[in-house]
């Protein structure tokens, strides 16, 4: 028997191509692990009106961890107009599998590292190293939404808020409600996770990056979270900043920002953002992490118009691995596959086309194999 | 008597300073304008509990347009804790006067421009021209939003809401809510003012920028109302994209820019970023234009750091002044001044110390003023 049940789940377009390479570089690991494939994406949502169907959840329930690719997700409307003849009638509604699992399985820490390995050579600087801690299971994400807005809620707003007033004599088809709910509870343990990491990690510095001065309620707790939380905390320096103003400063002085926290949906974004910076699409890795499970994944989608071509970069979804290696306690080959992958990207021999090369997703994956 | 009105609300901080600078420029103009002076800022709060004060109010109501600098503001708390005497007991809460100014005079419109000038040593690229449009009076910066949760809330919104279930079990001062809430209206009137300056000004292509992926009522209405309005423009490409990719995409190719689109917060964001790929706080600049009212103001604060010193560029304020003119209808002066602002950066003589110089705030303005 094997140490570990990993849960597999390709997903789907360039999600499946991007897993094979991570596979190679896993097996060269001689990681011990018994692979189990999980069905999840646009195509079950299209036949069975599931796009993450109860065989995979009841897969992930029996899993030490998991891997995940992509899934291509189609605008709402095209599940609504009902195109799609299983969901006729049905009234479905289209969810992210990717969101549900995040919640359903309460997986709240949306670790992403973006490190900029030197010789890439789609760094924006060099020297870049930030981690960016995203709230995972709440805020904007929450579902707690309305349109058109019914008339019991337009009510009680109007009972309970000042400013609603404004809003509250239109008819309720003519505006939309997003409910951002943050609990203190969700803000306390990602805030503890970030300073925890940097406490482990060396880090001198937490940045909570926030909208405290307009968004009062929900990100005004969030600030005040993390100022109670960084007390604990006397070795690391807590930073703040307004979420607008972050994407200045990290573009104008990157190296100044390692360990960064956020709610979920400006985490989404801060992620993308420094991403970016090291390389983009093909170098952000993302680890959807809870207490008991925890899911890794590459930040990037399912690139429809490049799947079956073998062509986009692993590299993502390679280092997603590590992080599962790390998560696992398997830290000794986590760290073997990243200094595989560093060194790979310092050789500059083997590129694929989004660093100027022509190396395929395989061959990727099998250059970063041979230096293990 | 004066052609135009004009209320002239210079805050604080470097706000006074780089406003001093604008008007050397607008003098130079013969800009024909009786300059009222307005209150506005922490300042007043402290004494007044009021940092808008109505007299403002009343200016501002009998003005043409107004231009804006910045004010200091300060965390939340700081009000709260009733540390300013004339405060005491009253229970106020702070709230940003450029927000509710926004608000109240419905400006909703919110335009960034963030152009690349040649020869700045600031640009990330050369080329950059983009325009951001941002709504600038709903969104999550409604005011509607509740910390701790009232009961009455908790029910309406248990009853209504399926995924409500997860946080309806917590007690009220557990989590926080804010309501992000968009109308219809709202939409379709920031979209259609992008795509008609995409018309008058030559642009091939509106970007609307959205979440629809997840905020599915808010940034979904956002993103309909997107397509239905491109219909009236057949001369206009739409193109749209998720907050979070386009930080990628602007990074990675932001010529590939030029109008657009997105709700409050999500602009707030978008812009700021694009503004640094121009040169940063000193070229960031801001229209917040109504039906009848406009007020301009560089995009940075007040930067109680640098108060005093003379020191902070102030190209953002005197590109805010030529966004004034412009909508006054002073299209010539508004192109001569933009060009004056081009041919300082171009010669590179004067610089102010973010671009490497040494210039003074007065002398920048003034060296702006030499070429008109
Ligand atoms: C695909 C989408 C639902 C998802 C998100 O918004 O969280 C993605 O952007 C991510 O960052 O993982
Ligand atoms: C100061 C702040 C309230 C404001 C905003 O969030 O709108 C600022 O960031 C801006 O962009 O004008």
């Amino acid at each position: 028997m094997s140490q570990y049940n990993i849960a597999w789940l390709p997903g789907d377009g360039v999600g499946v191509e991007v897993m094979e390479a991570a596979r190679i570089c896993l097996d060269a690991l001689k990681f011990d692990a018994q692979y189990t494939h999980g069905d999840i994406g646009w195509e079950f949502w299209c036949t069975e009106g599931e796009s993450f169907p109860q065989r995979t959840i009841d897969l992930l329930k029996n899993s030490h961890a998991a891997m995940f690719g992509a899934i291509t997700s189609k605008p709402v409307k095209d599940a609504e107009a009902e195109l799609v003849p299983a969901l006729k009638g049905k009234g479905l509604i289209y969810r992210s599998p990717i969101v549900r699992m995040r919640q359903m399985f309460d997986l709240y820490t949306c670790l992403r590292p973006c490190k900029a390995y030197p010789g890439n050579p789609l760094n924006y600087k060099e020297g870049i190293d930030m981690v960016i801690f995203r709230e995972n299971t709440e805020d904007l994400y929450s579902g707690v939404e309305f349109s058109p807005v019914p008339d019991e809620l337009k009510a009680t707003l109007k009972a309970l808020s000042k400013p609603f007033g404004h809003f509250a004599d239109l008819p309720g088809d003519q505006f939309a409600i997003t409910c951002k709910v943050n609990t203190m509870k969700g803000c306390d343990r990602i805030i503890r996770a970030a300073f925890e990491y940097a406490k482990t990690f060396g880090y001198p510095k937490v940045t909570v990056i926030h909208k405290a001065n307009v968004v009062r309620a929900t990100e005004g707790m969030f600030l005040e979270t993390g100022k109670r939380i960084a007390k604990e905390y006397p070795g690391i320096e807590m930073d703040d900043a307004n979420v607008d103003a972050i994407t200045m400063w990290m573009l104008k002085n990157p190296k100044n920002y390692g360990v960064m926290v956020a709610t979920n949906l400006f985490g989404d974004i801060v992620s993308d953002l420094a991403a970016q910076m090291v390389g983009g699409l093909g170098f952000g890795c993302s680890g959807n992490i809870g207490e008991k499970l925890a899911v890794f994944e590459p930040s990037h989608g399912s690139a429809p118009k490049y799947a079956g071509q073998y062509k986009v970069n692993p590299i993502a979804t390679i280092l997603a691995a590590k992080m599962m290696l790390d998560w696992l306690g398997e830290t000794h080959k986590g760290s073997r596959l990243e200094k595989a992958v560093a060194a790979v990207i310092a050789d500059g021999q083997v590129r694929t086309y989004d660093m100027g090369g022509q190396a395929t997703t395989l061959e990727m994956g099998e250059a970063i194999a041979r230096k293990l």
